[in-house]
């Protein structure tokens, strides 16, 4: 039995909400329960030193969290002076998560920044970050094209992302804190809409798991993020 | 004639939502027309050391800004790898104005940090976030008092705050973004509930100003400032 | 009564040497009674980036102070990594006050960098830097005109500085270290030669302030920074 | 076709080499084919803070490359001033993967810090990481041991990794850097002795990959890492 | 012929002037020609963590330069977040010089740190701070002496330094910073009041030097550094 | 008598492996006695900025200890955040003494960068290290060579280096660990393969040592680095 009360193939209520950020060219409030994530999408029309004139745009993203999404205060990391390991890891993924569903050839010589600011942190804040990212990402490239910036459809498909685990001996769908600072295993899925694979990171917490154990998170990975696709192009179609 | 229509004595729409950060002991979401503060009171029973042994509490303030919470994206200080100077002079003012009106006695060895994160940023967030952050603290001082941590009231009297300017040799009370990037002259106001000075702090960008504009620019601070406190009161009162 | 003896309206012994660093463009030595800070311009051909190609110049300020300037040694902030936020938000105090009196295209794509490092401090080493650098940036203004790289007289107006604030229920004029530390509130009024407001900065240490003490400061401001500008424009004259 | 001219399912030529730091509790030097890896493992008597007083010990690991280790140089990270992010996401996988497999409470109060060092790099500098760096634990286990300084055998298991990748089409296993730069998919796995999972991290590159991908890339990694351990258990035995 | 008219074997004028740092335990201003430092001691009663418990004191250095101490500004120290690795250089150099002539069990548990700053650079700044620092040092213990801080007289020896090089061919005495720029040798010279080497350091700038020149700066430091510490004797003797 | 047993004027086993690190453009394996230091060239075609435009070349250095080089483990200056000031003094040194013995000239608009990384510390890792760093800098100019990137032969001379130190009151010739431990005084020398010197550098450690120990301790080294200089010569001659 889960704390929350959920079947174990069953994901939190999850919201996209969009235009939250009236000054940036994309982004959304995405909620998994009472995990909310602030998603923006700034257009750049600059590329990092290393990617220019190559005829190919650039995509990457930058993760933060305000010091009272915990439940207890968690220092800044502006005033520790950088950005932790465990920061810096999960801005990798996103990045690499929505750069694997976009033609960087039909992005054009443009830069698009993904900022995913945690306001309450209650587990899978990295996956709840890539699903609402799209759908900034998604946003903003309807404003590039709007001004003609683009060469082409640079969405190729779509991505989201899930946790799932073994919690008590169970393998369960999208984790919440709770679940998640007791679950023996911890791992995140990145698919496409297509349900391909773009990330797995799977970790023992506690006792290494089996084969068998990993090929039912891998399904249940398929099922909620399947749903979470449908959720995106609901959001996305009503715009 | 202002570029918002508003009368040079009138304030911008403010509103004060308490709550909004359920993990936290105090928070609130604090609007100045677009401006929007996310302020959140943590308390701590631990002092910072050279505090420690007095038989008195702390007050102290950290204050960050989204990246897109701008026109165009604002580097993340975390990245940069430290706070700019414009943000340490923002965050010794919210924690020095704050700290006037606290009874350091009675709130016993405790601390209370008050974080003010910029979700939008229209001009005032430094004033927006002194009137929003009293009322996160007040409420932390409320969850205290329920715990019986306090040695008496701490709270001695209210305090908030506004900004007044000089816009096209006009003086002109809460500057928004507009208004401020043009204006010959910004001033900061700090006042307590009683419309005693807490912190004042005038520049001229352009042109040094008299004597006589300074003087105006006092009274239309007065009279905003016993606004925000009759906002402060009634959404306080509501608890 | 004031520990030094002084009226409420007496600033203290107050003397601008100039000329003392050889290798610098524009140089003095100002004290205010014990506190000495040593003031040098540098004429520098090289812009900032952001400021280039405008056909404007620059003037910046750096501030610094020994280690044994103070009764207990002050860690070295070189050593610490980094300037306290104490610092950053003098030097750049005084780099607006310096830019208020500046005619920016009279100075052309030069900039001038002030250093102010203080040997010895005994309270206001803020003001005293102000009031000495313009005497510094003088010297290399005449520096530059000598050498045909001017566009014009980019001295507008004098500038300069001093601290006032309520001691022991009084307002007084240039508080010394032991005021300082005991005063209810201190303020910093910069103002130039012609009598205007370039920054005023009051912060109520102790107890909140009544609008009548603050006119009551500024009045006292007003009167002493008159006799600075004397004592720059009788320093000045004599080269 | 490979370019090394392996089979799919072939390792390279492994081979680990005890004993080479003579000042180290522990030490091996690992080959995986021309990627060589410098592991030492050092035994401290004293725990992090927040570790101490629970009966428990701990195991970390850092991570570095020589500048040389690589085709150009690669920067240096003392001089740099701070570890990469990917620096850092190996050490953390080395440190995770170590844990394990070590029983914490018969490890005792103590901290065995394993550093590996890449003193050439050829593809799988990670993995080959976490193979040598369980040999040098163990050696400094049984140094601890004939020291009485353990609780109980605080190893449960053997751990090794190998990373397989989808090249050209076909998966195969173990990538050199010619293969890695040039993969659709990476996959890093991490295993015990009995052949249950302790991390598995895979990331599409180019491609996404199918599940059917997925389920060979791992049979190929529980391949690989029964011959790891059993090389793991051939050296350890000859001591 | 050397550019000032100086004898090969003539030091420049050396003045030392003291006590011009009143809040300090000692303090003087040392002039080599142009090059000035402004030396301070700090007496403190707490040792360095790795230090206490020992009945032994210490003694330690630092160095700066002001910005405008040269003819082209240098960038401060305290901007750029580090010292430089001249600095730090620099500042062991002196630290280490010093503690050869203070005996640590007189000390007692007591740290003096000695502080460099060069106000003017003119050549020779690091052994001008040497031969200062002595001074300063000493003052701090004369004043130690009179609280009865000692336990027992710890000034062991004097200790001065100067620098030598060769200059066009020919070995001189006491490089200023035109022949420094020149010079196919520096070298650095750090000796006792009774003759006796505390540091040598030489650097073929250009050419390397042969045993018979070496010989020659060797006899030149002799002479020079009987000198300083004359004067140093004046200096003190007078107090 | 030595703790090793050698004469007072022995040097310790010195080996010389070459091409060690296949992928640098020059390398080798330097061993004095238990001392082993990995030294490798790296070329490359781009200057530092200040360098550039000149038709001159430059060579660098940059020194490392792996963790468990030392008897206890040294914190990795990566995880540090820094260099510690006696790396970079280190780093400095090997720089300074290759360049003594390189025509920039011929070198052309090309740089070399050093890398020597401790990989187990016995004493001596940095005169080790100057004497590994001109045989793989040789090496790395034979590539140059090869390629015609050179404008002549770039080298003038060989150099090494020794440490001489006064162990239990005799001067002896290349100090390993315990005995440096113990030292009085401790000197490293740098010499050309024609016997001239490029850097000497003497320290008192306990007691100031006299000109005769001095000259002494230059006639120890002057043998040594003879014989270094012959197994360079042995070493490049068998390429």
């Amino acid at each position: 039995m889960r704390p929350s009360g959920r079947a174990s193939d069953q994901i939190r209520d999850v919201t996209i909400e969009r235009g939250v950020a009236p000054q940036a060219e994309g982004s959304c409030l995405v909620s998994f329960g009472r995990t909310r994530v602030l998603c923006t999408a700034s257009v750049e029309t600059s590329l990092p030193p290393w990617r220019r004139g190559q005829g190919l745009g650039w995509v990457t993203a930058e993760y933060g969290m305000l010091p009272r999404a915990t439940g207890s205060r968690t220092r800044r990391e502006a005033t520790a002076g950088k950005q932790s390991g465990r920061t810096q890891e999960i801005q990798r993924l996103i990045g690499r998560s929505l750069r694997a569903v976009i033609d960087m050839q039909a992005l054009g010589e443009n830069q698009v920044i993904l900022d995913c600011d945690v306001l309450e942190a209650d587990g899978g804040t990295r996956t709840a970050s890539i699903t609402g990212a799209f759908v900034a990402l998604s946003e903003a490239i309807f404003w590039m094209k709007e001004r003609s910036l683009l060469k082409g459809d640079p969405i190729r498909d779509h991505v989201a992302a899930v946790s799932c685990g073994v919690y008590r001996g169970t393998p369960v769908l999208d984790l919440d804190y709770l679940e998640d600072s007791e679950a023996d295993t911890d791992a995140n899925f990145v698919l496409t809409g297509s349900g391909k694979f773009v990330e797995i990171q799977g970790t023992a917490e506690a006792e290494p798991f089996s084969a068998q154990e990993l090929a039912e998170l891998i399904g249940l990975a398929e099922k909620g993020i399947a749903e979470l696709v449908d959720l995106q192009r609901a959001v996305l179609g009503a715009s």
